[in-house]
């Protein structure tokens, strides 16, 4: 890493190499190998017989988060949503490189609490910081991060590996970062009332799904050698599904009752559907909106009928509720049919998450 | 990787599913364990015996290039700054992520160019994409790699490991990227007369500097075990000399006129001695320019005198010419003195590249 700077501004902001020794540096404590940042490059060991695993996930303020977004939970969810993907690929989080391009007249405050939800997601996720690149934007905050993991040779869990026949399971909940968006976004009114101490508990339980997805790490690793393909939801269920399918060249049907919904989405589904909330011309949210809706970081993965008691061990081992919510299907590469309790389909769009 | 995207917008720019499949997507072509960007991440092998070499850089429109530069050159710069970190530390390029943060409204054929210019590198370097990400941003446009290279357990080169006594080498020519700035900028006027064919030249080698500086890769895996301590030129000679020397716990005294300086900076030095060029309140470029400005992407190293003959043998074998400049003493530790022709300390500033 190498930075240039002056030691502060007229504005007492802190100079690069300073910011980096005082907030980036003190998070490869655990990294030897980074040498506290103060050499060109990291080096590090990688065990005989594991796999690398790769993944890097940038995030723009106004477009991946909101600008007045708590420093700490943009550190958390830039962390997680990489975790995430090293969760789908089975991978055990190792270290991370991290780019923060941030405009000049940046509080310090701001990197002082990014880096300290950094910290604390290293702590509970069992990774360090590596190396670091820091840089000056006449543009808003943009973070990126490369998280690297590791793998048991060969146990990497793939998207290209399903079949017809296996049976579709997802984790947790769904649909809870897209009521959560509702809450986060000032130009839209979420579904119920504020002043119902029960709904605003609802608004709070969606809005941390948004900021602090829970990456589902060890059912990941739980499932090497049972699952038959996975992947994450981010861009929503059912187009994450669909990129499966895709991968691997067949279709699914789900059954949209057997999606598992938190009790707080319940709850606010129904004062939607009661006519609350979702002011101007945006429709209020439903069934298709969790189902679509993107940002949930829950796993989506498949297994034959032979491997049910293995995911459901899997599942309990991990403390993760899992779901079975269809199979796949012969049909048009690529294609997810979503039915309702009747059997009928749901007529969603294409789907996918588009960013705010 | 997981993106949404239409497939194409109103004004005919492809959405980022298309783009990544045509521009992005073929880059993986030689790193069969990136799954064509298909999949949440990449798995890699490490071959037993290897440790894992990491860096990553940024780069932001307006900062670290200018945006009318073509996208190519963007590209090669890019690859090549994080290349020059691995150069430093005698590592071998392995693979690499990208981060790109583009407006929306960017042309196709940006990226396109952007693409074309990863491609020769790749091919150049020997080094391939492993994993992306594409996001869109109101701002301007910002690249990120990071770059993985390999290393024989043990082998990698430090900035730490120098000692007193050492002497100091540098590779190529210093200066020639800061004349190139001159050149590039629309509000300075470079020294040397463009109508005259020789000068032209002089300005077209020093812009080459800037845009594709040259990573001494070669000389950086020659230099194991032979090489005390290493570090690459991007702040400044001077700047990035004083980086290794305060890692090291050392002073170091280097020769001005020992410095290896391009025929082409030569010349520009030279018309700016006889009142050519730089228009405004800049003074015009000298000795001190060349050994402060940044960007040039050389390797600075020590060895003991004992290994001098080693050196020149590295430097033969990787056809990379490299000069010794001076040599590390005890002193005030991280202080660079730079003396000139008659021994008398130059007067430069802390050094140290400014960003424009």
């Amino acid at each position: 890493m190498t930075r240039s700077g002056s030691p502060a501004d007229r504005a007492g902001r802190l100079g690069e190499f300073e910011r980096i020794a005082r907030w980036l540096a003190p998070l490869t404590a655990h990294c030897p190998g980074a040498f506290g940042l103060t050499d060109d490059a990291a080096v590090l060991a990688v065990p005989a017989g594991r796999e690398l695993v790769v993944t890097n996930d940038g995030m723009v303020a106004g477009i991946h988060f909101l600008p007045g977004d708590p420093p700490a939970d943009v550190a958390a969810k830039l962390l997680r949503v990489n975790l995430s993907d090293l969760a789908a690929m089975a991978a055990e989080p190792y270290v991370y490189t991290l780019t923060t391009a941030l405009p000049p007249d940046l509080p310090d405050r701001w990197l002082a609490g990014f880096a300290a939800g950094l910290g604390e997601d290293q702590a509970q996720f069992g990774v360090a910081l590596a190396g670091g690149d820091s840089v000056s934007t006449p543009g808003p905050i943009s973070v990126t991060a490369t998280l690297l993991g590791l793998v048991p040779a060969g146990g990497a869990l793939r998207r290209a590996t399903a079949a017809v026949g296996d049976d579709v399971y997802v984790s947790g909940t769904i649909g809870d970062a897209a009521l959560g968006l509702l809450v986060a976004l000032a130009d839209r009114v979420p579904p119920g009332d504020p002043a119902d101490p029960e709904d605003a508990a609802a608004h709070r339980a969606c809005l941390a799904r948004l900021r602090r997805p829970i990456p589902r790490l060890a059912l990941g690793r739980g499932l090497r050698g049972v699952a038959s393909a996975a992947i994450d939801v981010s861009d929503g269920l059912v187009a994450d599904l669909g990129h499966l399918c895709r991968a691997s060249g067949v279709a699914a049907r789900i059954a949209a009752p057997a999606v598992p919904v938190s009790d707080a989405a319940r709850r606010l589904l129904a004062a939607a559907a009661r006519g609350g909330g979702t002011g101007g011309a945006a429709p209020p949210p439903d069934l298709g909106t969790l189902l679509t809706g993107g940002d949930d970081y829950e796993l989506v993965f498949t297994a034959p009928l032979a491997a049910a008691d293995r995911v459901a061990a899997a599942a309990a081992a991990a403390a993760t509720p899992v779901a079975r919510i269809g199979s796949l299907v012969a049909g048009p590469v690529g294609a997810v049919e979503v039915l309702d309790t009747a059997g009928r389909p749901l007529g969603l769009g294409p789907g996918g998450f588009r960013h705010f």
